[in-house]
């Protein structure tokens, strides 16, 4: 099953590829094996990160940006991953319809992707999927996330090239640069620029960098030089100079050699984010055959040490 | 040194508190041992979660019942959840100087815990920080956490009564139904109901409510009813109804006999919890151990495979 499944993911099936990313998503048996067959094939995909605050109106930047990329040719795989949180909301509803709108083209695949329970993953279970999507023959893959929280972050961070988008009447600036945000930037975006505060969020964003350049005192004159543009993409304004600065930015990884660095470290991490998983596995299934229903006096753990014990007999005993 | 350490705790001595916390934070040599030596002492505390959207003031209504809290004899411990976000932002500088004043007072003890990398399991190790808490004495133990994402939500969930936080102005009514803090709350405040809207607000909760109940069609007449208060916890306004209305629920919970219910339930998904934690720090270990450093020619896969057998052969070795 699993040998014919990765043939119509490696011939580019749609329907093969959605069932693949299923797979992964909830685990099912021979999920890793899927993975494993289709690793000599992943690497060609070129993956761009968009991430930023609530409203900053990444949906219709990446529509805008997927428009682009399908009128030159090439195919484009988007995982959109949905926010948990009450408050920081979904998309709004016309990105949506955007995006749907876009779903029905040849040559575009949608996925989006829910954060799961504590066992989660939920970053690595995104990788996978870009993986997938690579096999698959996707030419880009765009991984669109908020810029709230830890694995929202871990998941952009996963991209070759990542664009944080802001908006001018927020006051994003300061607060991008609190945490997290400013380090995995490769380029920002002040999109609704047609309204008042987008050169003043240029300029802070600017000020900020160069501030934090100082402080980094780098002698390496291959340095990546930040690009800070300014888009209005519900007008379909900036979109162009945005994909041209992505392009910039990946001939430069490659140029240098970065690119081929970050791919192995991260492959690295994937190797390790899979066994501590493969752990966890263990773990869960132990206690789903021990069902234990009660501590029966003892304290939570000593219950866990017993069952840790029982997991490292069973592989005593296999 | 954990006995020495256990006895601090037990004696409530806060710098052996605040020291064991860090130990079970990092999760240094011992910590499940001095929490299993502890174990016997935890469950006198009554536990309250108090979460809201950024702004809702839960630093001010934390200070707020603390102070109501310590004028009533009784000894509080806090656990602030410090978020990880750059677009959610903090607490306001004039609650953490509010919330400084009181960590100078006797019988108050606050504890910052910020999330970790992804091995994490921040909502496991805040409830053992709750139970260190719990074990030295304090007679109340706050957990406040922003109530965006699912780890802040897991977070709360845990105490014994959860009272969401909302504020007129930014319609959080609807947004707190779309996800999990529906189901989190015990209890309703409308915090600086002095401004428009705090009315209007609380009525809408309390339809939204009423649809829910609907649809559960529960004919348990000892179910809870969800109160909604009002607060101006700045002017100190509706504090001691909040306070009362804590008290109210836990008295219902153990009438009713569902505090032991939910305590045994979460003893039990504790163990788990640390049984997972337990395969996690295995899966480390071993790969500290190994060191790998590429991936040779293999896929991710194929190396955590062999990292994962490696993992079992020493547990047969043993």
């Amino acid at each position: 099953m699993v040998d014919a499944l990765a043939a119509r993911i490696a011939a580019g099936d749609p329907l093969g590829l959605a069932r693949g990313i299923s797979h992964v998503e909830n685990e099912t048996e021979g999920f890793e094996a899927l993975l494993e067959r289709l690793d000599g094939r992943v690497g060609r995909a070129r993956r761009v990160g968009i991430t930023g605050p609530p409203g900053a109106g990444k949906s219709t930047l990446t529509a805008g940006l997927t428009r682009h990329w399908l009128d030159a040719g090439l195919r484009v795989g988007i995982i959109a991953v949905d926010p948990t949180s009450p408050f920081t909301g979904g998309a709004l509803l016309g990105d949506r319809i955007r995006m749907n709108e876009l779903a029905t083209e040849e040559g575009v695949f949608i996925r989006s992707m829910a954060s799961r329970g504590s066992l989660g993953g939920l970053a690595t279970a995104t990788r996978e999927a870009a993986d997938l999507m690579d096999a698959a023959g996707y030419d880009r893959v765009i991984l669109e996330t908020l810029g709230v929280g830890q694995s929202e972050l871990d998941i952009v961070s996963s991209a070759d090239t990542t664009a944080v988008v802001l908006v001018p009447e927020s006051g994003d600036g300061i607060q991008a640069m609190k945490a997290g945000l400013m380090e995995v930037a490769d380029l920002f975006v002040v999109n609704k620029a047609d309204r008042p505060g987008a050169d003043r969020l240029e300029k802070e964003i600017s000020i900020m960098m160069s501030i934090r350049k100082g402080n980094a005192r780098s002698t390496d004159d291959t340095a990546w030089t930040i690009p800070i543009l300014q888009t209005t993409a519900s007008e379909e304004k900036g979109i162009d100079a945005f994909a041209e600065q992505l392009d910039a930015h990946f001939e430069w990884l490659e140029r240098t050699n970065r690119l081929e660095k970050r791919r192995s470290a991260r492959r690295l991490g994937r190797a390790k984010a899979v066994l501590i998983r493969r752990a966890q596995r263990d773990a869960e299934r132990i206690w789903q055959k021990e069902k234990p229903e009660g501590l029966a006096g003892d304290s939570p753990y000593g219950l866990a040490r017993a069952l840790h014990e029982k997991l490292r007999a069973e592989a005593r005993d296999a």
